[in-house]
């Protein structure tokens, strides 16, 4: 089962835009030493869209290779046919991956009913070596996976889990109790990690905890130990860095701020660009104000 | 300062669709039993959009005279014109509102920035004579009002509260944080009720409270004595009907949920409809597995 | 049966926010010697949400008298309720109407399903004295009215045509292919005036009409007259300074560009405000590029 | 410069999911005969997103050389990398494609602003051996290209056309009115082939053309012929069995029609499913109206 904190992590590119695995090993060896449960290779903060077959499989194999036993590697597969993503799975099982985090297809929308989308995950967890999280992020796929849908695919044996990054918090309580027993409800983004403890979540796959894996943690402690007012305050600090580095600025800021705090982030790939000097400052000084850099 | 649960009560009618007083009276009678603390008249849940002016005078004079003075009475005044809202402002304060609940206005949505709510707000604020709350309601409106703006609304002395129902709980959060100290922000939907108060939400405005007002109640309290674990329970039982009544079904649903409970919620004015015999036999349903009927 | 060109009329306010009728009669002797075929009172370019039930009652009536006995007069009656929305049917049919203009409910959109709808409007045409015009308007009312329910409505009698404002060219071929014969479909926009010409619309309902009359029936007869290539020009002329008076500014733009060209629109009624002096610019040089103004 | 009715050919696959060249070749030896000016190959009816990139390679070359050299070839290469564009680009320009159809990068919508689109669209322009086409399709990629930003990008020398599948007309005029002399607007749906001819469009992209090709090439030349009641009569013909092979069933209705003609559709790649019997009904039952089947 799965649960606690899990960082997708981000894939560090160097001048040429070519995967920097010298940052990445840095990272990896930091990222080691944190009380994160695990890390998620190749979703959205690693830039998985940007990166050909190769490059993808090439990475996910450097991770697996470079990171601790004792913490857990989700890979992310999902890719537009049913077939792609099920022979993904196949090699990044075979690589060595945990789990397989699977984003619904969504280039034609119109056809994505419910149904299309439960055959879907049903024919990649049949064949699926490993266990499958459902990955659901509508703000970047345009498609909503409705709580109803997750409750019955949450009966498959081999799908555990979901990442839910809708930002709903009724649904991500809806389902919480709509799925099987032992099937892991996940957040998606810190700025709503607290309150989705507090109707039954088990954990959260947060790009903010590229930058601040051991605070991300705490939330978790504090709320487990029954100090909600302390777990409240904290999470209302988490919010300003946390924004910046989704919402607002995305995957650049996220790379700054690694930078600032003593990670490798690197470029983004194009179209992606480098933040601005003005977005930088923004970021330096919300981390100044968090209270981890000077 | 405002906290606790507030409900927007409903507006019977009789079959000619004329407000029937009587049950009015009756629900009030109810309500003011329970352990409320407040009601908002004209809201949402009154189909204030469905009445005239003249009939809102004559209700909310009805209201303030039959309901006991030991809760507060809030009163939806919000129109599309900033003069027509004023207007009614001074009217529902000299009948003896507590506050008003300021919906946006909506209809031209291409013309209403930031700049032009606020304007409006202000405006409303300067000649209200009775504390102003914000009523932040996307789904209906067409129109979010950001944090940003609701944190520079908030540092006017008579503008003392939000409603939120956005159902965005990042966004319920921040308005938490920016916010000046002793702004009431409020929860406006059951769904996300524990969760709004996590993030520091002092109360909530919740169609719910109409026919559980002390199932409601509790998970304040029980989040006030840190009985987490309990409210965590109590927050999920109520999601089943909540949604009924709100989202799923709507008005209707929560006049036929009110007739089955000893409420009197008699019919909605059209274009709104009884609930069929199918969606009634769902409440139903729904109210014997939450425990209140048999 | 009603086709060619009217425009919604905009309501001049003096500087007190009340409706001017020294502008409004001014306005009205302008535009009845104009080629329109008619005008709308109580349109969303006569912000009819800003005013009140008297007001609007008033307004009707001081037009219907001052113009012109030629042309087509259509009131705006759309209300929330269907039951207000009847009511005021059968006063403006008193006033001397020609035929109303009926938006659709839209607050509680959850709840305004086909059948809501269709019953909504069969209710209204029921009652009402003169033709009933549906008004879909997508952008402010957050619904849209299919074509497959408009072309059920279409088979009431008393149902007569639609000004859809969606902008959608395809919805709107369909609505001229799905509804009854001698059923009036209009544009809503100058945007695509000749493009709905080119599908079979009969006419349309301009805002830009307000102060460009005779170029937009000019289109309607060059279309007739099979001269395409000369319409699609005038077509093109008309696009920069609609899309400013109607999507870009607004209100306040329409007004300002009237009172340029000889009209007299007054101010608008807050929330909306009278034009900035940047964008009082834009439009001048909008229609100094057209060629109505030096 | 191009012009006329171009089509995105579907890409037949047999019962394992494979593609069928065999089927292939049959359906680029039909489109040979007809009046189509050209071919996308990797369009979204092509179902580019379920294809790996050396499947696209290998379908790149077939298509090349088995289609005949009187009619345009373009091929979509739009990937969300810039550099992988770019590459692809290379290969297929060398291969000998005519142009590019390049759709945006949206997977990160929240930074895909004008700036870092504009950006994207010239280094890809300044890299590719050929013309660039510019794919705007919001109903996919949640993005919508402005006309300023086309506007913008049409004065680069290599960037030369857009085909717009927006479905908003007015946005299409503009693009006409705003784009360089010679800069290429296609429409991207038969929904409003005529009102795009209407408003300047040069052409279009258009699904139905897979099954239609010579009746969408017949709205063009009546059109040109001022023959306007005709081309509107036909357009109107057109909107039924568009719809279906389009927005409402879409590549699994256009490739089961395929088949009922005497083309060759083949199944489509899960997640699609091929057309219940219900389905094909209504596309056997439309086909039959329109007079192409029996």
């Amino acid at each position: 089962m799965f649960s606690g904190i899990y960082t997708p992590i981000v894939t560090p590119f160097n001048e040429r835009e070519e995967i920097d695995y010298c940052k990445m090993k840095h990272n990896l060896d930091r990222w080691s030493e944190t009380n994160l449960d695990g890390i998620v290779v190749l979703g959205s903060n690693g830039e998985f869209v940007y990166l050909t077959m190769p490059e993808k499989l090439e990475l996910v194999e450097f991770v697996i290779n470079n990171f601790t036993a004792d913490k857990k590697i989700i890979v992310g597969t999902g890719c537009e046919s049913t077939r792609e993503t099920i022979e993904l799975n196949y090699i990044v099982a075979d690589l060595g991956a945990d789990a397989v985090l699977v984003l619904p297809p969504s280039y034609f929308k119109g056809s994505m009913n419910d149904d299309v989308l439960y055959r879907h995950y049903v024919d990649i967890a049949e064949e699926c070596p490993v266990p499958v999280m459902i990955y659901n992020m509508p703000k970047n796929t345009g498609i909503n996976l409705p709580s109803s849908l997750v409750a019955k695919l949450s009966q498959h044996p081999n799908i555990v889990g979901i990442k839910d990054t809708s930002g709903n918090i009724t649904q991500l309580a809806e389902l919480v109790r709509d799925t099987e027993d032992g099937f892991s409800v996940f957040a998606g983004n810190a700025g709503y990690l607290l309150p989705a403890l507090a109707v039954g979540a088990k954990g959260a796959t947060l790009a903010l905890a590229n930058i601040l894996p051991n605070e991300c943690c705490e939330v978790v402690s504090l709320f487990r130990e029954g100090k909600i007012a302390s777990a409240g305050e904290l999470q209302q600090k988490l919010l300003e860095p946390n924004n910046l580095v989704t919402a607002k600025l995305g995957v650049p800021a996220l790379k700054a701020a690694l930078d600032m705090l003593g990670y490798q982030g690197g470029i983004p790939r194009r179209p992606l660009r480098p933040l601005s000097d003005d977005d930088r400052e923004t970021v330096k000084n919300a981390l100044i104000r968090f209270g981890v850099l000077k």
